[in-house]
């Protein structure tokens, strides 16, 4: 989020086909809540498209990057690495570790469709469990997330929006974003 | 979980083909996140065996049901109804409404794939929003299930595994479950 050290969400394992729309919650997900950047491989470059859509839509910043070497984003990263898999530590005893080592250094954040690569098991700062059992990245990266920023992320604000949505009690509003800014 | 009123998700707006992986990851959620059912549409059946297996081999208690009726289900609930929805309040606003409200009551929580009938916005007790964002519905359950159990989820006892992984700091550790009992 702005005034703070980066944070990346890096998405392993894509299996084209099967996994387009879990990549695709991976990086709404990761805009969501907090995240600066999602980094996919060149396999999943197809979900590009919708993220960059939802940006342009309901604003940002928030960037989308392909590789075709996601093992040298790991290898390469200038800060620190953590690695949400169901065998690591739990993510309540070192949730406290991680905000702080956030508050000086960029933080990549690598969440697999399947199997890892047990290099980034190495290179991992921290292989975080969101419980040990087997649920979904897509829930593994929410939780962490909103634990990592304290629930913050809820409040972030959005720059170049061109639409809002104005919570409800019941129903749907949604309103231009100059029209909301001239109201509000 | 155990000792509460029960807590119920139900998936709505399953197609088929299109939402198959997303539907098991709500179950998945559901079941590792605290939840004690995941009600599923008939034509989301065929994620019923996926979520009942992992329940085998990775302990419950956590049941998954079918219904040809899932609007049946939330008309007859007896007790309180959340609806995850991009439209509605802001979770850090509702929760301890919510939470409160739980400690005495059962909670159904709905969660759609794509269009939700507006009859689900009316019946609902809270429409509630993790961020007005679009990003997914498993990333929503997920942080609005953390929240409810205020964390608790993340200890909760499993019974009747036949596995259990062991956290670990680098790599993987499963064991036989009742190994593992006999060593702690």
């Amino acid at each position: 989020m702005q005034d703070e050290p980066e944070v990346a969400v890096l998405r392993l394992g894509h299996r084209p086909g099967r996994d387009e729309r879990t990549t695709t919650h991976v990086g709404l997900t990761a805009r969501a809540l907090g995240a600066d950047r999602v980094v996919l491989e060149d396999v999943a470059s197809g979900r590009e498209e919708t993220v960059v859509d939802i940006t342009d839509r309901f604003g940002g910043p928030f960037d989308v990057e392909v590789t075709d070497s996601p093992l040298g984003t790991v290898r390469g990263w200038d800060g620190r690495v953590v690695h949400l898999t169901m065998y690591g530590l739990p993510v309540q005893d070192v949730e406290g570790e991680i905000r702080e080592a956030h508050h000086d250094e960029p933080l990549l954040v690598v969440v697999g469709a399947e199997k890892v690569p047990f290099e980034v098991y190495e290179r991992a700062d921290w292989n975080v469990g969101v419980t040990s059992q087997p649920h979904s990245e897509i829930a593994a990266l929410a939780v962490f997330l909103d634990r990592l920023f304290d629930g913050r992320e809820l409040d972030r604000e959005w720059a170049d929006a061109d639409q809002v949505v104005v919570p409800q009690e019941s129903g749907k509003r949604v309103e231009d974003a100059r029209e909301h800014r001239r109201e509000s």
